[in-house]
C-alpha cells in the first residue's frame, strides 16, 4: 500500500524537488530532475531538448525572489503546481507548472502565467 | 472506502461539471455550481461576488470553440484544470483554473493564462 501511493505520488514529489531546487537558486540540481528530452511549451514559444531549457531556467532563476504554493497535486505521471511567483520585475504573478513524469525525470513541462504585467514593466522602463 | 473516495474526488467533481457546462455554452447551469460569494482571480484583476463573474462568463463564452484537456487533479477541497483552449481570436491558449470548492460549490477560483496574444489579436483587428 506504501509503494502503491508512492508510485501514485511519484510525479508530485518530482515535481515539487525540482521546484524547490530552482526556487532556491539551485539551477543545477533543479535540471537533475529534468529528462534530457523535455519539451516546455512555455507563454514565449515551445523550448526542446536540455540545451534549450537551461538557459531559460538560468536566466530566470535570479529575478525570483519568492512563492506562495497554493496547490500542488500529483498522480502517477502528471502533476500540477499552482504559485504566486514573485519577482523583481512582477511582484505577484500566479503561475501554473503542468509536468508529465516518467522515470524520476521531468519529460514535458506546460507553463502558464500572463506575460503582460512583465511586458508591461519593459515598456516602462525602455 | 466509496464514500471516502468521493469525498477525495469531490471537488474534482464540481470543477468538472463546472467545466463541462460552460464550454457547452450553458452559463445557467455552469454557475449552478459556483457560490454567490465567489473571488476569482483572473489575469485582468479580482472578481468578487456572482454579479460580478456572471457577465464575466456570460461574456467569454460565445468566443469558445471547443478543448482538449490536459490535466486534472483534485482532492477534497481542491481541483485543478489545465487545458488548451480553442477561441475564435486565440486558436490555441493553454489555461489552467484551480478551484477551492466547499459545499459542493466553487468559492474561490484562480485563472491563469496569457493575455499576449488575445492583446495582439485585438491590435491587428484595430
Amino acid at each position: 500500500m506504501t509503494d502503491q501511493l508512492e508510485r501514485m505520488n511519484q510525479a508530485l514529489s518530482v515535481a515539487l524537488a525540482y521546484h524547490r531546487a530552482w526556487t532556491g537558486k539551485n539551477v543545477d540540481e533543479a535540471l537533475s530532475h529534468v529528462s534530457d528530452d523535455i519539451v516546455c511549451d512555455a507563454p514565449g514559444g515551445t523550448m526542446r531538448g536540455i540545451e534549450q531549457y537551461r538557459p531559460f531556467l538560468a536566466n530566470f532563476v535570479p529575478i525570483v525572489t519568492g512563492y506562495d504554493m497554493v496547490a500542488a497535486l500529483g498522480d502517477a505521471e502528471t502533476a500540477v503546481l499552482v504559485y504566486d511567483l514573485h519577482t523583481i520585475p512582477v511582484d505577484s504573478g500566479l503561475t501554473c507548472e503542468c509536468f508529465t513524469v516518467r522515470e524520476n525525470r521531468i519529460t514535458r513541462s506546460r507553463l502558464i502565467f500572463d506575460r503582460t504585467p512583465y511586458t508591461a514593466g519593459r515598456q516602462q522602463t525602455s
